[in-house]
Formats: C-alpha cells, structure tokens, sequence
C-alpha cells in the first residue's frame, strides 16, 4: 500500500499558515497531527481529538523513551508531537500536516528524515508589515519584534525542502498538494510499485 | 531572476521515454540538450541543431577540461553532453531535458549535482513484455536480454529522484511537469524571491 507523507509547515507571523493549513482538503488524504500536552483540557476540548492530554509523568516517559518527533514549553506546560500518531496516519497513507516554528521543525526532520519541510512566505516584506499591521491587535513594538524574527527564521530556510509564497491561500494550497504528489513519486515512497518489479522473472 | 531546471530521463527499453520526452512542451519552458558528437553528419542532420559535430581532438580536449557532463563512446564514435550549452539553457530559465541511459544518468548527477532525475516506468512487467514483443521488430532473444537489463536497471532506481509510471503518454507529461513546478519551490532556486526578503529592514 501507498505510504503517506508527513509535511511540516513553517512560517514568519504574516505569512497566514493558520489559515492555509485550515484550508488544506481535511477531508482527503490529508490528517492534522494532534500534539499531547500537560496543560489541563479548556472547555469543549476533546482527549485525542484537540489534544493528547496527558499528565507531566506520563509526558516525560515519553520524552525519555524517543517517541516524541520534537517538543517544547510554553508558560509552564508541555507540548510535543507523539511519534506514534505521525506513523500510525502515514501508514494508513494519509499526509500528516504538522504546523510548527523552525526550531521544532529542524527538531523533527532530524528524528524523522522523511518529513518534508515547507516554508511558507508572505509575497513581500512590505505585504508582511502589512500584515501585521492589518491586524490592528499589536502594538509597533511587538510588530517591530515579529519582523525582525521573521527575518531571523528567513535565514534558515535552506534547511527546508520547499518555498511557498502565500500570494493568495488557494495557490498556497494547491502548490502544496503538488508538493505532496510530486513526494509521493519519491523512489523511497514508492515501494510498492518497486517491489513488483524485482525477483519476478 | 528565475533559474531552470536539468531533468533527465532514464527508462529501460519500452519504459516509452522517447515518446514522453518528444511529448513534453517543447514551445514552452523546455528546451532540449544538445550532445557533442565525433560521429558524421547524417544528410540533413545541422550543427548546433541536432548535435555539436567536433573532430575527436576537439571532443578528447572539452572532455580532459571537464566540459562534458557524461560521455560515452558508441560504434566507434564518441558521444557527450557538454555543459555550457546546459548552463546557458538553464540561465535563460528553460527546463533542460536529456534523456540518457542509467549510467549516463548518474555521471551527470556527480558532476551536477543540481539535476533532477527521473526514472520512467511501465505500468507493470507484463506491460514491458507486450511493448518489447509489440514491436515486431526484435527476436525472441532480444526481447529477453532488454527484459533482463530493465529489471537491472531497475535496481538502480534509489539513486532516482523521482519514479514516474508511464502508463499513459499525456500522464507521465503532466507528471513531469508536475516534478518541475515542485522543484522550482526548493529554496536553492528561489533565491530570487529570499534575497528580497533579506538585510532590507
């Protein structure tokens, strides 16, 4: 059977990767990766739906035992993404989407070498600022802040297999399902047409 | 502005590749390569159109400056693909496409190390079997060594960046095209769209 494939999504603040990734056929062969966390359920969240949630022991067995692609803290809680999960989906020959900053996305192309690693970019630096401008909710210093490290994550993006410009969220979306055909005509992805192949004559 | 791509299409014997390549949108972004040969013109055949002819000295002198991309000799004559007519193509933007056996393949890949390469399949093996016997042109001997040499090749088919199953020639077209457009999203030819974004603020 086809295996699937995981694509990490990385992207400044601006670049509008909440809203591609929510634009992303669910419905299809794609699935979203669900991360387990220490913090306690919010209302109307689901265990194993929104969240794994899972106490800070539990979280650290398996932080320990390498089944966690890569994780993190944020204000006092734990949040990683269970490698069985990501495995389980692809091989049901869904494409894993997994929306995360850089240094999570580095951490997890290093423990899984076959994810493939998407940058998504606004179309300029002045449709960035615009952007974050637009949503009229910060204030200049924290939108200074955000440009800045958004240039900061830029230089990293040699360490991803793919750049995406967010002109518009459909083109955003369709590049990103020809992404996933072309990865799935991949050698590595595509034993199953191989095998039949080898050994027969 | 924007870089080309090298393709190059390798296929066992009635993998179809020589239909696909004549196939692909030659008005468009393509351009074919163009070998350096030692061997005569035949009537009607141009220099600089269907090959470079060049004396042996000539080619013996571009292969020693390593100016050739692979070479090969075949009944006496000497054929190669030099590199300056590929750069120049791919400078101009234009997806350059050669279609060369394995080993030539993978030479190219050595030496260029940016080209894409892409392995043509048959849908499956008795497909193979009935386009070699198809033919009518070749004995049953034939037919059976070419068989045997596919499935060698075949072996080699993790050195491939991508396996594309020719089942039907329009298919196998937008596969292709498909490849290019998702390798013009890799950040090293987009470098174009990153230096905007980079020591501007």
């Amino acid at each position: 059977m086809k295996k699937g494939v995981l694509i990490i999504i990385s992207g400044p603040s601006g670049s509008g990767k909440g809203t591609v990734v929510k634009a992303l056929p669910n419905n299809k062969d794609y699935a979203l990766s669900i991360s387990v966390t220490t913090r306690t359920p919010r209302e109307g969240e689901r265990d194993e739906v929104d969240y794994f949630f899972r106490t800070q022991e539990a979280f650290e067995r398996m932080r320990d035992n390498d089944e966690l692609l890569e994780h993190a803290s944020f204000v006092g809680n734990f949040y990683g993404t269970p490698r069985f999960y990501v495995e389980q989906k692809i091989n049901e020959g869904k494409t894993v989407v997994l929306e995360i900053e850089v240094n999570g996305a580095l951490q997890v192309k290093e423990k899984y070498p076959d994810s493939v690693l998407i940058f998504l970019m606004p179309p300029s630096l002045n449709e960035l600022k615009n952007r974050l401008i637009g949503r009229g909710t910060e204030d200049m210093d924290t939108i200074e802040r955000r440009f800045k490290r958004a240039q900061d994550e830029i230089t990293l993006i040699d360490q991803y297999d793919y750049l995406v410009v967010n002109d518009e969220v459909q083109n955003a979306v369709d590049k990103i399902n020809l992404i996933v055909t072309a990865e799935q005509m991949k050698p590595k992805r595509s034993l199953h047409i191989i095998n039949t192949f080898k050994g027969v004559v």
